[in-house]
């Protein structure tokens, strides 16, 4: 019951599962327990009460409907939620009831709950980068030596490696999914302060009572309740975004390597639900309506910021469902890059014909910069245009008409001409990129 | 079941229906039929087929969860319920199955199956609209002569009546209202272009098949299918953000006045977990909240126009979840505030009471007006000034301290001072502006 | 001095000059004399005073570097200009002076600026989209025969016709830029309400004031003042969101044509500053690159309307900036692409070849809705896979393949064979849409 | 002439200097200069070509509105500069001309150029910050006792302290500053990638060339050209925008606090055009607006990741106008926070007073908490409900209404209604939470 099927392209069973009303409700049963148990822990309630409260809760279910009916009433769940499970305590436990939820707020059990659900989509997610990296790696390698036309506003450039080109996704997903891990490690505080911020209810020992909480639940304690503070939530907003942007990045670059005029690369692909001979990128398609989603969800957490005073009249209130649509959508486009690329299909072949109908012009920077000297710019640049325009109306390859112009030929020698006529030759540093981008990425996957 | 827990503030129980899975999947069902039903109305497939498939497609249920995964591997789920359907309809009647969808594609199934439900949705919205225009109406002419405080910037501006707030919210909201009835008149047709948009394979009766689709579904007949050209379902989301922007304006205003230190309106309000003694603005921030996600929404949609050839590479398909979040959050907006201004509480006398604490002093603009021809500018900028800072440091009212002024008062009649003195005679056009935005408001509605 | 070097792709510069100090102090200058004169004319200033601030306002000139640092120092750029204007009648006739800007507020300059403003932009705009519009009709005229791949995915699906994705185009602009129109319409109205939206420093003769504004500026009246209501505005902006989004669809796919590997179209094209051979879509790109601009800028000024009081503190300050780069951008775009159809080379021999590059198995779609009434749609799906496998393995057409197929043919026509080897007899609608798409295109236009 | 005036809120002359025509122009040509310089020393080209090259780059000037034409022809002002650039050195030694610009593209170029022109804004925006944060501390320390209504949905909370509302903003704003200057400094790599990214046309010493370039630029080596890769700048711009949302948060609590009926704190402040009497919010209004722009910006650059190939067709091409924008907008938002915070007035006895009129109400969460364990938490919560209503009703002060209550007395002590009676006794872990905050921003600064 976790996807809605609307939704089905920019989330997984698994990460619905992580924001749905069981995952939710129970964050927010986690949260009040650790509150109980911690605060008994410290001695500020009785353990009797705690363990009341404890099984009270985890015994409980929860009438959805009407929570969320309700959480329209207050503009927050967390009241009616309070008010449920009290009323489960004290059919249990007259006396545990007077201590649940004692000395918090509405905010501490959202913003917690929140931090839990987030950290429970974790899990997926990273499985599905771990799954990623090692495919871009494996493919990296695979075709180091596989050499390919550049492709600059869609149309032939100079020539590079798949390898390369392999490894320039890894290097941005590795970077972003660094920023992102970074994140999401400062995201993993308690949200714990009361209704203003300061825990004055819980009394003198409220921070100890602050870091119990904290250890029930495995997270950290922040340097103070944020509850009208939002840096870190809208840093790990904006850093799924970010890494969704270097997945889209690969995504696109597959569909169009798809094409079938290009056919260069392919996934396993879909199918049409009108046309038998079709094989779509539809992995790709995926992650690229999934990324699409992040632009729009970050802008909405950053505008919501600016919290008034204590706790927002809105802004905040609308933060966690974008945040569970951004993850969920940066989740979605991880685990279906991660089945593209684990089944992705590459034409090396392909890919040197498609270098080769280029008949070697895709150098013709190449020969500007060894006759510039020579010729002066200028000249140079008319006589390798003249080569060009000679090539594409002879059909003959760029070297062969370069060796017919004698004013070319005069500064040239046998090994320039080799080099125009081997693209292979002519890769620069894309090796020593590649393996930097590789080095790098793994040594930040430490 | 149809309320996800964690957006429980940015939609309502039934605009939730209007797109949870039994409604999406009854759309798609409602395709399907009217898809069947039309060709055989047409005669290019048998009455006995279309009977048969409309009898299994309403009669038939669906794995949803399965739908779900499925949509995941072909990037639509349209195809797996095709699928499922077919299978159904092949269940009762071998022979019909193969009419299933003929001639159709995924996406028109999904295009009008989101239309349909935009459609439900509207109900809901178009009622709660209703409420709102009511309820303002109703508090504009009751509050004609209620002399309030104008404030800009968060300071005292010149005096207003709360009439003429309320009727600015008015004639906001229905302008913006008919641009979205405008946007959704527009978006109330039928996607039906077969695999490429030409609908070639219904044959050469395809116009008559789209009109009769059409009609089976109350929808209109585009110019052409509008697969690849996504203005009209932008226009709707964009109306949707902006009609959220006029329900947020007054909203915000709400919860401004509803600060106990100003304390002219009042919500009903909701309560705090923490504190008993708390009243908050609890629908103001529902409205606030629900807008606050459509500017994200918006771009999102609007990002994903530019659509590759006859069908895009994720654009289209992050489409239907950010439209079915826009519409959600539009209309919980609007619900929450059609209940905030039934019940506000506006204090008329507290109005007075901040306005005649600044003691007159917010007419110095007229003040200014008044004196200036007769002192030159500069002077009269000066005196005024003073008159200000007498005011304020001895506590007498602006009058008194401009009566006490001879340089003033030598270009003053009694009848000036008097103004001066009586913020309800420096109204100017507000009750004129009033009425007109009422009447153009309600012109509108018809 | 209009254009910034840096935002040079997304402006032009006729656009820029619409925006740049000199447009935009003379559109505050254009409204400070229409309310000197209109105040004249309904005779609560005297003449000679509305002439000598005209004559003084119209030789001034501004120290646009003191007015910026000032606008700082008030958060408003209104308050130096008034008072440097002020300055300047002063120095001509000194009882002038005091009638400056009498009974107006910053908001009411800044507002009626902003909209002179985009109205001078506006006719740049107009004659761009009339170059696209005309453009786009001639192409689709000329290629209503031109028979090319649809692709759904970027991957071949039925045929279609060229004429009819230039009609498609065509279509969606025409239907954006009459939602722009509309809006524009709408938001060229006076912005005249005094300190707080009530005229009242104005005195009784308000009405005929803000009137006579309106006529001199050639601007309408609206029902009130809407320095607080801002949908006017955000409807504008998001009209050119909408319309920007129109022109990125045409032109990723001129971009996505203009592929070497597809080579269906081209644009003249720009060069390289590293590649002597290249031919770079980059009309196409500049479009792409304005239209970008567009999601994030209408998010942020939807994101303002929710106005605190009768001025925001902060929303409305930031529109203007977000206006004028809006209208840039889409009109940007606009210009770009009227160069890039009027120069638009079409390659039909190219796009018959790419098309029977696919042998025919396009028209699987067509022969499964043949088949499957006979077969039963799974045994019609399987066969139809099977051809479609077989012409791609053995490279034959998928007519011929069809051809050796008894239990195929068992059930087809020479004519339906015929239909499979010709894809401009599987053309359906695209006429029929083609013409209704043009026909509503201009329709509108009147 | 560095600021456009429509745009003067939402940056600063510093910051429009950094990205204004001088400097873009001279960036680039600080690029070309260190390619030169660095092909020189790595020895690939003559020394004396260089310096020919530096020499005629320094003293060209060059036609700003000619290379804004142009660059629309060509989708990037990179090709005219270059072109213009050659020309220059040519006039001078025609020889030279043959190196300029060897072996780099467009975009490096470009990319390199944007760098630059941040490094040279980050400057002045350190140093705001710098004013930020020490007014902040001092601000804090001074108000650490200083105690406040604490304000959830602008309605009284518990009491908390100004100090520690304070540091809450610093403890927000150094966190954020971490994230962008970390951003920052990932960003100050040079981009040099030739035609494809593999810097091919440099030679087999290309990577020492590159070396060499980022010396000569004092940026840093990254581990490949990010031609196609833009996380390094999103993260950049997400950075900002999270930055100036802590930046805003601090501004909307400013503003409010202004408010003449709360009163507690104000800025300096600006005037109004029309109204003598008015001090707005100036500063505060502008941090907001500046602030508002980044959402949108940033959501623009994160949708411009998914570039196409090794260039892309738009998206690369609109990033720099909105990362330009997006500093400028954070960077005056710091400016005009710097200036606010520098010069706040805090009214410590209004907040008091405002504190006061709440008649110790807002102790009741406090008295909730006291009494749950001896009388139940429902008959707890119906008790304190009942004096809040009794202690507004007769204007009593809640310790009193407490004390008349037998069932309530029964349980508290003469220490507790000490407590119910002064507020700065319930401020919990304020000071401890307050001096974290600092610790943990200063810490931080290292």
């Amino acid at each position: 019951m976790s996807t809605r099927l609307i939704d089905s392209l920019v989330t997984t069973p698994a990460l619905a599962a992580a924001f749905d009303d069981e995952a939710y409700v129970g964050a927010m049963v986690a949260f009040e327990c650790a509150l109980a148990r911690a605060q008994a822990r410290v001695g500020v309630i009785p353990a009797a009460a705690a363990e009341a409260i404890v099984r009270a809760a985890e015994e409980a279910s929860f009438d959805v409907r009407e929570l969320a009916r309700e959480s329209r009433a207050h503009a927050t769940v967390a009241l009616p939620f309070v008010q449920a499970l009290t009323t489960r305590v004290e059919a249990v436990d007259r006396t545990a009831a007077a201590y649940v939820h004692r000395g918090a707020t509405s905010q501490d059990v959202i913003d917690t709950a929140l931090v839990l659900c987030v950290r429970r989509a974790w899990t997926s997610i990273a499985a599905d980068h771990r799954r990623i990296v090692d495919a871009l790696r494996r493919l990296s390698d695979a075709h180091a030596q596989t050499v390919m036309l550049g492709r600059t506003l869609l149309q032939p450039a100079a020539p590079t490696t798949f390898g390369l080109k392999v490894a320039g996704w890894l290097g941005g997903i590795a970077r972003a999914w660094r920023g992102w891990l970074t994140s999401y490690r400062s995201l993993l505080v308690v949200q714990c302060g009361g209704a203003a911020g300061t825990l004055a209810a819980v009394g003198p020992r409220a921070l100890d009572v602050e870091r119990a909480v904290a250890d029930e639940l495995g997270l950290g304690v922040p340097d103070a309740p944020w509850h009208a503070h939002r840096d870190r939530v809208a840093a790990f907003a904006a850093a799924a975004g970010i890494y969704a942007g270097t997945l889209a990045k690969a995504a696109r670059d597959i569909a169009l390597l798809m094409q079938p005029e290009i056919g260069e690369a392919a996934e396993r692909g879909g199918g049409s639900s009108a046309m038998p001979q079709k094989r779509n990128p539809s992995g790709s398609t995926i992650v690229l309506a999934a990324a699409q989603r992040l632009p729009g969800l970050v802008s909405s957490v950053l505008a919501g910021m600016a919290v008034e005073h204590e706790r927002s009249i809105g802004g905040w209130q609308a933060e966690a469902s974008a945040v569970a649509d951004a993850v969920q959508a940066a989740g979605a486009a991880a685990a279906a890059l991660a089945d593209v690329l684990e089944s992705l299909v590459v034409d090396a072949s392909r890919m040197r014909r498609n270098l080769d109908a280029t008949r070697g012009q895709v150098l013709a920077e190449q020969l500007l910069v060894m006759l510039a000297p020579h010729l002066g710019r200028a000249r140079a640049t008319e006589l390798v245009k003249d080569a060009v325009v000679e090539s594409q109306r002879s059909s003959r390859s760029f070297a062969e008409v370069i060796e017919s112009m004698p004013e070319a030929m005069a500064h040239l020698t046998a090994q320039d001409v080799a080099v125009l006529a081997a693209p292979e030759r002519h890769l620069g540093a894309a090796e020593a990129f590649r393996t930097r981008l590789i080095d790098r990425a793994f040594a930040a996957e430490e």
